[in-house]
């Protein structure tokens, strides 16, 4: 403990003037739950192992704010203890110009993770408990909830995941004011909060979240624990300390108006002093500031490359276990690897890497959301981490975690086993055909699609020792080895992965089959069908559609006939982001034939749904002899 | 009761026949949990209100089947009890020539939702429950699901959302067999089910879930039960009846061989007629046969649209809270109309509605993927229904529960308040630019942005009385309403909001903006400065930017320099969809300036963003002008 309680409370109450402050300078924010949460934020942060000075020390404990609209209260609560000046925040509160946003933001000093959007914080802290776990270091997590956020279920999901690994590590602590947007959270939603904790296998200890004495005897014991997760629910008012907010939803996500200000801070006997920072406010300027972000680094040996041979046909998922494996084993000493499994186990192949590594398998059962963001902030902390599952689940259902991995710039691998309509006969629920657009909407975030199990295997030991969020697309079929036009294997020990190249499969002249992933192996037996009747055309393979290299790939769309084939929506896959580029680099074609999904595609297999699409070898042959 | 208890048995003899029949002769498929569910599924569907000669009556009872890969069971249950031919499903399950597809299948006589992904069911159930509470109705919901999904979060969601709805019409039935794909459901993740369904205020029953005599019993308790939901927690066997498949996870996915297959229909005392299937199936043709969707019609009056006069700086949220008001009370007494909310009330601006039609106004509190589901299953039911929400709430963090109501065909009007950048200074988790890019992957849902309140007014009415799932987003500040080159109101008493028009809204010479929402009022304001110096510039809105008349446009296109401006990722919107129209009509262009968003936006308001990025008025016209 860096202060006493006694200083604590003085800091309370400067922090409350501190809140009140910066959302009016900002006209807009949320007081009302900062001043039900400011003594738990201060009790934590003064008693944490984070040292101001060096906030990204790889041994500290850390604090996930779920709840990140009481952004006022931990800003305030920081600068109070020395993290940053507190005038900086009261003038740049929500301003484009400042870093100090609406909702706290991972890389600002004492803030480990970014949020906004509820319920997901829970899962941030299980995957930093977890973390400091299986790294063997005895350092902490806080979490701070509150009841508005409890009715998420990602929470519900947390909470399991957090049982069963047993986090003695892990702490959380909700903020019950009993109100939230909409009037009282009782009203709102009832949510038994006590007994869902129970019921999960918890430890619980409910306190008055203003009582200093109360809230250090709960986190001493809390810490000192053994026995699973403790959770503390703290019993709160929103408006706390100000005669007039106490209990009101109105203050949940409004600022005092100048004379409401005026009358709390003399309630608080602080100065009325807001002049002068909205002076300092108008002087910012709108010169966009970032924060960094402190993933820690890993030397990620890539060990020697797998060469799957000509005559053995295998699933690129496949390819991406033994890979995975590989990987395990070469860097096993080194830091700890964790595959993370959504009950899918033997789809997804880990069986060869929990062989190797049984400690680093992470079964999270049924609980997509929550295995998301676990791997997403089990990823910045030394843990080289891969989540594997199938498009619908590891995209479409955390699509928002995602999104939130990529605002927190992790370091996640994920590996989709299952896309486009390569999935087996499941039908359209499993059938993730979007992800080139989805991706697309992750401004971090990169996105290789390989084209045989021999570039697989280069792509996952890339991706592993390449920095960033990086999403892997494969299918569930058995592949034929792509070769090149004198018969030897493409993707050989010659090839090495570079993010962006494209690869000429097959050179001809004035037809193109653009194409990637799965369909690749129908381009290029098409291009040798052709071939055999003296139609020569190209096939190029593109492995990272959202990011090749333009120049490279001009002369095989210039003037020439187009055919772009995709196991994807036609909309928002390679053809679309190709005719970016046509309009972009004013590329004259003859023609633009696209072939794909233009609607979800029925239950079958994969051969049988080619077949029925028109996507088939046999097809394109036919469909080019008539172009031709 | 169509059928005694002892008929109930011998049909499920039959039916575990035809589960290993159809799962081998598709080759895939899961028999194991559909003989754990199969007493389950034959119970309900002989004593549940459901018409084999009629099976989508308005007034029937519902089932919805949540573990969605137990379809041979649930199609094997309905064929025996007369919904369709045991033929037809055997030789066609899982081939994409059939109905009968991998999962369950809305459309499919005695299927009300398709499932796949799991844990949605029991929302969807509510969603129908609360639809026969809204309507007087005193028809029954009966929710099948699984131990093995239990963890998702989303059913934590429903469960409170049933109590708290107090639907005493909605029984749960949970096949408790403790296996899933990876083993023991115990050792995959344990989930204390029973004392969850307590801590939520449920009713518990537990019995054999084998047992006809309990289940039936159990089902009479919980369908004359008057306080609140009841979940049947019924252990079962995984692979059930036939002697070495109980028990073994090994068969939760995968089909008998043909060994294996004759073996267990020995034990079942059934002859082995796979190869009469076998030639059935291959006979299948591969026209895609379709099922229908048995969605209420509702004829909706839209009333008088409102004007919002010339002086008047009114948001699009308020515009839409009004008509939505306008709409519940023109229609108060043909249907119910019901308006979601997960505790955004004021801001998603729902008061007015509340306040003319108090009951339709539902708080789902915070539980977004609950929500959308419940709206999706409401709106099929004889309801109006809109969800309102936030951008990232509505769509980014329930993408899959929207593409699921995508595949159901639902009826249902999303009302996104707060997109793009324009969403106050709560910053990047809070900013949905991708509205375009997500809703593209979704084949059945539309997307319409207004331009102004007045616009959007029309669209919420258009919304309201047209068919099918539709995406209304707007931003959260106030707007100029938009005028005409004469100064009078564009979106006036004569304008008429066609879907796939385009507005028209300044005429000019060699540039043309393309736009749409928020940024419209920006590119007419630029237009008319640049006009007093006699620059004459086009300006079309497109407020369906996936689905616009290209004809229209074209011409706005041709030979001009094109900017588009949007509040929105620059990557996959208004840009990208010209883009393709630009190649697909081979237009030559000028030049194609793309103003958005290259990266997430900082946390200030919606005036400020716009500045910093160079999106505002004064940032266009010097721009526009340095062109020229």
């Amino acid at each position: 403990m860096k202060n006493s309680l006694s200083e604590l409370k003085e800091l309370a109450r400067l922090c409350r003037g501190d809140i009140l402050k910066m959302t009016s300078v900002a006209s807009s924010g949320h007081p009302g739950g900062s001043m039900s949460s400011i003594e738990l934020y201060l009790s934590v942060f003064n008693r944490a192992n984070i040292d101001p000075k060096n906030p990204f020390d790889e041994k500290r404990d850390k604090t996930v704010v779920s709840h990140g609209h009481t952004s006022p209260g931990v800003y305030s609560s920081l600068a109070r203890l020395g993290f940053f000046a507190i005038d900086d925040v009261i003038s740049g509160f929500r301003h484009p110009g400042s870093i100090f946003e609406g909702h706290v933001t991972r890389g600002i000093p004492g803030i480990e993770w970014s949020t906004g959007n509820l319920g997901q914080g829970l899962s941030a802290g299980v995957g930093f408990a977890l973390a400091a776990k299986m790294k063997n270091e005895d350092s902490k997590v806080y979490v701070f909830s509150s009841d508005g956020e409890s009715p998420k279920g990602q929470i519900s999901e947390a909470r399991r995941t957090a049982k069963k690994e047993n986090l003695n590590n892990l702490i959380v602590l909700v903020d019950y004011n009993d109100i939230q947007i909409s009037g009282r959270a009782r009203d709102v939603l009832p949510v038994n909060i006590k007994e869902e904790y129970k019921s999960a296998g918890w430890n619980v200890l409910e306190i008055d979240g203003h009582n200093l004495i109360q809230i250090n005897e709960a986190l001493e014991i809390a810490e000192n624990n053994k026995m699973g997760p403790t959770v503390i629910i703290a019993s709160t008012i929103i408006g706390k300390g100000v005669s007039f907010m106490k209990n009101r939803h109105e203050y949940h996500g409004s600022p005092l108006s100048d004379d409401e200000l005026d009358k709390a801070l003399k309630e608080l006997n602080i100065e009325n002093d807001i002049e002068k920072y909205r002076k300092m406010r108008e002087n910012l300027d709108l010169t966009k500031t970032k924060v960094s972000y402190p993933n820690i680094k890993l030397d990620v040996e890539k060990g020697k490359p797998r060469i799957y041979p000509k005559d053995k046909k295998i699933d690129n998922r496949s390819a991406f276990g033994n890979a995975l494996a590989d990987l395990a084993k070469e860097n096993k000493n080194k830091f700890p690897i964790a595959a993370l499994d959504c009950d899918l186990f033997p789809s997804v192949k880990l069986a060869a890497f929990k062989e190797v590594n049984p400690e680093g398998y992470i079964q999270i059962g049924i609980q997509e959301h929550n295995a998301a963001t676990i791997a997403g902030a089990l990823s910045t902390s030394g843990v080289l981490t891969f989540f594997a599952d199938f498009g619908v689940f590891g995209l479409d259902e955390p699509f928002n975690q995602q999104r939130l991995n990529d605002i927190n710039h992790t370091n996640l691998k994920t590996a989709i086993t299952h896309s486009g309509t390569d999935v087996g006969e499941d039908g359209k629920t499993h059938q993730e055909v979007n992800y080139i657009g989805l991706t697309r909407s992750l401004y971090n975030t990169k996105l290789i699609v390989p084209n045989d199990p021999n570039q697989t295997d280069k792509v996952v030991r890339y991706a592993a020792s390449t920095d960033g969020n990086i999403i892997i697309t494969m299918g569930r079929s058995k592949l034929d080895i792509i070769l090149d036009e004198n018969g030897d294997i493409f993707y050989g020990e010659n090839y090495e992965f570079n993010y962006g190249d494209i690869d000429v499969l097959r050179n001809g002249e004035d037809i193109t089959i653009i194409t990637y992933g799965t369909y690749t192996n129908n381009a290029v037996k098409t291009a040798d069908n052709l071939r055999k009747e003296n139609i020569n055309i190209n096939v190029i393979g593109v492995p990272t559609p959202l990011d090749y290299d333009e120049e490279k790939i001009l002369p095989f769309l210039k003037d020439k006939i187009i055919i772009t084939l995709e196991d994807h929506n036609l909309e928002n896959g390679i053809a679309n982001e190709l005719s970016k580029t046509i309009v972009k680099n004013n590329v004259s074609v003859k023609d633009f034939i696209n072939l794909g999904y233009k609607d979800y595609a029925a239950s079958g297999s994969s051969k049988l749904i080619q077949k029925q699409n028109s996507l088939d070898v046999d097809s394109l042959t036919k469909m080019i002899k008539e172009l031709y």
